[in-house]
């Protein structure tokens, strides 16, 4: 049995440092855009380079799940006998790349510059898987069967960045193998390099697309303007309706479920040392928004937004097209918290948005995606042992965050019924879902330190 | 001299039907898309085409001529001495094609079906000046030097799509070459095939290429959703605020200077068959719009609009990309009655938009084309002319109509000081700037006679 990860780990990083770099940019190198339906086979191949990692660090069992979507991979080491389970998950699917002219290296061609390795995928979130595979291999191989403290299983899916729409059902099919006593999810930030800490939440999401459509066909302008109705218009007044001058989303009933946040919640934000200043610059932002009234850790984290997040109609080349644009699209989601209902904010925006328009112009609205919110309560003694293995690797303890984002939390804590940890390593600058996605190799080094250290505490509680 | 064209261009139709089908083939299948730069190479040989077959009409003095953009091509028959000289104005660029999948066949493999022939600039415009170089091929051909009874000069240019952002220079350069008396437009459309008509006036336009920028980059909507500006929202906000509720552009002083239609104006819009049911399920809506308090055919010809043309931000693809778009871009056109002014809408547009957004948000405004309104005067000798030569063609005589569409008619006016007459041969039919363009044969080939009618009868007038 390990006494103590990190040395181990330690010597391990340090002697394998090219081999774990390697294989980060092997599988960045794999195109494995979840969204796009031209990448399909390239999420097909990121899960079978996936499950050969497993079993190279030592994972048994190991199996690509099929879904009714993109493959999940998973893995074990089950030979901690009465010792606790945990259920380690990650994604090995990535956003698409787009726009690909603001990228400085290749998004699939992995470079290393000034510590960090770029390219899709690096920090979200194939770079948090291999934290722990890294750590697996790295006490079982020098530590040989018995090295971990705990069982541990590996679930990594693919289709997360598609809002994990067969996730929940995996999951209740794999029930009994899947069983844990906690899950660890690596797929978050931390506030800085030097400020570890742990996320305890996530919002939900539901996403549209919806289509206007105001004619049959394009219409030339000179002879049709004045008299008809135009899409790119009418998607805009759905779209400018959306919110109020103070920043409130208008929906009907959208913030009537919102949980207000509690004193101890707001104490943890605000022990969090947020720069506003720069905090916009490195969002890349001359000024701030949102809803009037509510601090900006608030309105990120626990607040429900509505973000559009595509818009398009008619002609978009160089020079004039004198067209009245008789379709239109908008991608529309909404971001949740608790304990707001997707079901109800999706059905609530489906009454409303045709209700935008006139007669005669004509709104399709289709669900993409549907995602519940999700807490961890920060008084579980599981989230004490992750904090004191982040104060081991990273020398003080963590401060309590929430991610903004969206993701299948809610559900492996659901159907599991376990407590869901967030040992995420990313950070602000790893430019995740945009141009230049990288990943900080000393906080891919912390990780995996982070995991030994997890499994030990973790061990411990049991 | 010939006492009357329609019998020589009958029997000349007659027996040429074919080389006049095969020779609008080949001048469709060149795809002379202006706008797009990848096509420039297209355009020039579009203009060889065309001056080829100026030549084999019996145009004398054929030459391309350049301009800072694409070329005009000019040729000419000037053998009547003292009769009056006519110049016929056309175009020979098309508009771009998109959305390529909704053509039943591809836009530059010109097929017929149903007695038109399909295919992008059948109709608009390379048809309509077919017609005149098919009356000159006809008239000279059969009777050889002499046969036409005025001397005429016919100039092709090559930059109408783009908005002409060159012609006017080129009307100035050439303005000893191109003096003429009256000045042949064929660049439009008749009420029916049926219902001959002519159009008295064009709107103008404004054309703007509009750029929103709110961040350096696209952020990730679930960890900045709530805080930072979003690029599509802001420009679905400035395209929300172009009109009122009652379908008014709200730009201000916008209506200040528009001259309200005459007594005589209104009657002859009222005099028109129109069916607004037929109209509006000919233009494939279900509903119609526009500025309140004005008739259907007022508002299409001769109230001024806004319409944008394209809409565009974030991303398109398939599923959900989950991020806040940094920039967006709109096209906004503006449709000119007289007396607006051009550069005052310009000027206001370019004021108003920047002052929609917040400080920290970024307006880009480049203006794409600048174009005058237009009206040729219903009493002038030489519109009577014109509607003899359609009546000996379509058998009634023609009814006055205007174009809401907007071309170089004022600055050939303007600078020519000539009037500026409109043989339109299109129909609603013809789909222009839409997919499926096509033209009608039929329609085709009376263009062909009315341009010798129109011929003799303007050499009647000196």
């Amino acid at each position: 049995m390990v006494r103590a990860a990190s040395p181990i780990l330690g010597d391990f990083l340090a002697a394998e440092r090219d081999a774990v770099l390697d294989g980060l940019a092997g599988w960045v190198r794999i195109p494995s855009i979840g969204v796009q339906p031209v990448h399909l086979h390239d999420v097909a191949l990121s899960a079978e380079w996936c499950a050969e990692r497993m079993a190279a660090a030592g994972l048994e069992h190991v199996e690509i799940l099929s879904t009714a979507g993109h493959p999940a991979v998973y893995g074990d080491w089950l030979h901690a006998d009465a010792a606790c389970t945990a259920l380690v998950y990650g994604h090995h699917d990535v956003q698409p790349v787009d726009p690909l002219d603001e990228w400085t290296s290749p998004p699939f061609e992995p470079t290393v510059r000034r510590g960090r390795l770029f390219g899709r995928g690096a920090s979200d979130d194939k770079g948090q898987v291999l934290c722990h595979l890294e750590a697996i291999r790295g006490l079982l191989g020098r530590h040989g069967p018995g090295a971990l403290p705990l069982n541990v299983k590996v679930l990594v899916e693919g289709e997360e960045e598609t809002g994990s729409p067969h996730f929940e059902a995996l999951l209740r099919a794999e029930r009994h193998r899947l069983a844990c006593d906690v899950v660890v999810v690596s797929d978050s930030s931390m506030w800085a390099a030097d400020v570890p800490s742990v996320s305890t939440g996530m919002r939900g999401l539901v996403a549209f697309d919806v289509g206007v459509r105001t004619a049959g066909r394009d219409l030339h302008s000179g002879v049709y303007g004045g008299a008809v109705p135009n899409a790119a218009h009418w998607i805009a007044r759905i779209v400018a309706a959306l919110h109020d001058a103070g920043g409130r989303v208008t929906l009907p009933g959208f913030y009537d479920s919102v949980r207000p946040l509690s004193p101890a919640d707001r104490a943890a934000m605000a022990a969090l040392p947020l720069d506003e200043a720069a905090w916009a610059e490195a969002a890349s932002v001359a000024c701030l928004e949102g809803e009037a009234g509510h601090p900006l850790l608030e309105r990120v984290w626990a607040r429900p937004t509505c973000d559009v997040t595509g818009l398009h109609s008619g002609y978009g080349g160089a020079g004039v097209k004198t067209i009245i644009p008789g379709s239109a699209r908008a991608k529309i989601t909404f971001r949740l918290v608790p304990d707001q209902s997707p079901a109800a904010v999706a059905a609530a925006f489906e009454a409303w948005a045709p209700a935008q328009v006139p007669a005669g112009v004509a709104v399709d609205i289709h669900r993409e995606a549907v995602i519940g919110p999700a807490l961890t309560p920060t008084d579980h003694p599981a989230v004490a042992a992750l904090c004191r293995a982040i104060a081991a690797v990273w020398g003080r303890p963590p401060l309590f965050t929430r991610s903004g984002g969206s993701g299948p939390e809610e559900a492996l804590g659901r159907v599991l019924e376990a407590p869901v940890l967030h040992l995420g390593i990313g950070l602000t600058a790893d430019r995740i879902h945009a141009p230049d996605e990288g990943v900080d190799l000393a906080q891919l080094g912390r990780g995996v330190l982070a995991a030994g250290e997890l499994w030990l505490e973790l061990a411990a509680l049991s």
